[in-house]
């Protein structure tokens, strides 16, 4: 044998913690549900857009506050500092600002990928894992907010989720606190986390003015006057006619996000059923984020839906898709007919029609299980007696019936 | 303003060297090549399957010979060392190892996703490109190894390639080098780009014997015998059978392949009119690779295309795909039907139909302009008169015609 093993020690095969592998029936369902996202972001006229895993590391850093330290970064062979993608927000800003004068506006795009994380390992987190994000650049119009946050909510419907909150808040209602502002908002974003009490203690650590801490409190217990009420009306009423219910839209100006770069709408999608799974889907209006890399300033607003939670928490509601796309098994029944089967599946599969052959001429009973435990709905089966007769024996592996049919009837029923 | 820059110095947006972004146009027309891929390979009973960007470093290792070094690794945050996936076959294999007892064989998966290698960048190579994997993990029979191919074979003309040539050859032709065969088979790998001589002389630099390169200059020249001929024939025979015509099928005793773990069959696919995108799809049988994680052996066969590459091969041959999903845009033609506007985009888009909306009531002729620069066949406008008659306009971008028509019409023409 030409290989050789370099070592006979063998190598333990395991993932890294927060790394999931996804088997064959896990990667069809979430196929089916990023296909059907796909759609919704179409439907609003977004298209996809694809930038890379890899990004000099200076185009991450200073964007994301305190969790800047979560961010995957290493020297590659060339000496360079690279960081792996952290969200999809950060690589669009910088697509945008790269080739600002070649895009037509409003640049909607949306970008279904990966994106990596060092944290903490826990229900619902991981490092790897999906975002779907959908974001509207060079445009200021209140509309765009809206379409932004009515899209996002339409493709959550879409995977059949309908129990969800829509929390509206403007980042601008924290201007208030002036300069301690970015700290501030980071410590009420984990109002939910950590409680009211949680977030006042935090802030007396940081050694905010006692009427500061006063007005967060007001924020969250939801009895501040807001200065952009007006505005959050409005966006409220345009993503109703956007096609959302109104009852799935609150205004909650306990809303903060943590990440920096917001400047004025933010929002998030929860399951109020399901609190355990956090945010499903975010967002808001980052006006200055391409400033960072380009003299002109390009406004954008854009929301992520952080997919792996949601199916997670869909997974744990009992909506996964396990439906079989191959149609039929063709059972390796003679020896002496491997033609036969071959020529058989080559002209179903030229029909559309998704067929399996089992490769040897093994034992049926183990040919049908295989057939069950991938739930194929049909056995193919023919022997020299239906070959003569040009015909195949068709099996119903959920109801065991067994019909003969001829080719045409077989391409029938399996389209 | 909430948000503050860290620094007023400006970042240069700019990519990695080898990397790159794909805009939406190229965006649509990769995603519709993907589809139609993973078409042929789920007709073919291949089921998705997804693994971690990054893995144990130690998984990856002495695998790849001497292209080891173009491994990304690098050490985590929990000083881990760790790499990121270089091709999908190596994790499949830790995969399968992994779950050995838990899956039903013959396992067929298929994985489109991107790989990571730090080369060094020329035409047609990148260190980030995408790989469509097809493998059957668990069976022997050599109806595998003719399916594999085969259905790669079928993916390549599913995307608009005709004229391309399998080359099949079997690893156990090379037997005859005894100890030396890795060696030999990395040099007679580099046929194609350095020639008979280039080989040669490459076999003296490694101090290989004379009677071996002889030998090895027989192979190249194809006036060796072969030891295994006959099951070559068989194989080409088979491939055949499942729908891919003799003329494209060559068998070549040069085809080396060089990765180390192939242990018999190896095939590779190339367009012999563009020779200069080498092969755009290759594999083979890799029946010891498993057993590095695992004390039990599985045998498994599998194909890759190199799919970036076979893109810029067709986008040259001007096959891209350019088609809008979006079917019209709604134009803002007056502020004071706002209402009327979004109204209308989510009636049609309840309808399964993809429609823009302009975001502001801007002048007329920027509106068609984006319109046309999208490639957006349709521009619906609605003024207080249509309004007021219960129909809008319906512009046909291309040929410039304007009907008046219902919704109901509109629904229809759009569907």
């Amino acid at each position: 044998m030409i290989y050789e093993r370099k070592s006979m020690t063998k190598i333990e095969p395991r993932t890294l913690k927060g790394f999931r592998d996804f088997g064959p029936e896990k990667q069809m369902a979430r196929q089916a549900w990023f296909g059907k996202i796909q759609n919704v972001f179409e439907s609003f006229g977004f298209l996809p857009m694809a930038t890379p895993v890899l990004e000099y590391k200076e185009i991450l850093m200073g964007k994301y506050g305190e969790d800047e330290k979560l961010v995957y970064s290493f020297k590659d062979n060339g000496d360079r500092d690279v960081a792996m993608r952290y969200d999809l927000t950060v690589p669009l800003a910088r697509y945008i600002a790269e080739n600002q004068g070649r895009l037509v506006y409003p640049f909607k795009r949306y970008q279904i990928a990966p994106v990596w994380r060092a944290d903490n390992p826990q229900k619902g987190r991981f490092r790897e894992f999906y975002q779907c994000d959908i974001d509207v650049v060079g445009s200021t119009a209140a509309l765009s907010d809206a379409e932004v946050i009515a899209c996002s909510a339409k493709a959550l419907e879409a995977v059949g989720l309908s129990d969800y909150k829509i929390r509206l808040n403007d980042r601008r209602n924290f201007e208030v606190f002036g300069e301690s502002a970015s700290d501030i908002i980071r410590s009420i974003d984990k109002f939910d986390k950590i409680g009211l009490d949680g977030v006042v203690s935090e802030l007396e650590s940081k050694g905010v003015s006692a009427d500061k801490i006063a007005t967060a409190k007001q924020i969250m217990e939801g009895s501040a006057s807001l200065q952009y009420a007006e505005q959050l009306e409005k966006l409220r009423a345009d993503i109703i006619k956007l096609g959302i219910s109104e009852v799935n839209i609150v205004i909650d100006p306990s809303i903060a996000r943590g990440l920096d770069y917001y400047t004025s709408t933010v929002f998030e999608i929860v399951i109020p059923s399901m609190p355990e799974f956090g945010s499903v889907c975010s967002g808001g209006r980052y006006d200055s984020l391409v400033d960072q890399y380009s003299e002109q300033s390009v406004p954008a607003v854009g929301g992520s839906i952080g997919v792996d939670r949601l199916f997670d928490a869909l997974a744990e509601k009992g909506e996964a898709n396990t439906e079989s796309v191959v149609k039929a098994l063709i059972i390796n029944f003679d020896e002496a007919l491997q033609d036969e089967y071959t020529a058989l599946a080559t002209k179903l599969r030229a029909q559309g029609i998704a067929v399996e052959l089992y490769y040897e001429p093994v034992k049926l009973d183990k040919q049908f299980k295989y057939a069950e435990s991938k739930q194929i709905p049909y056995a193919i089966v023919m022997g020299t007696d239906e070959q003569a007769k040009g015909v195949v024996k068709l099996k119903n592996m959920q109801t065991r019936e067994q019909v003969e049919c001829s080719e045409e009837e077989l391409i029938k029923t399996l389209s």
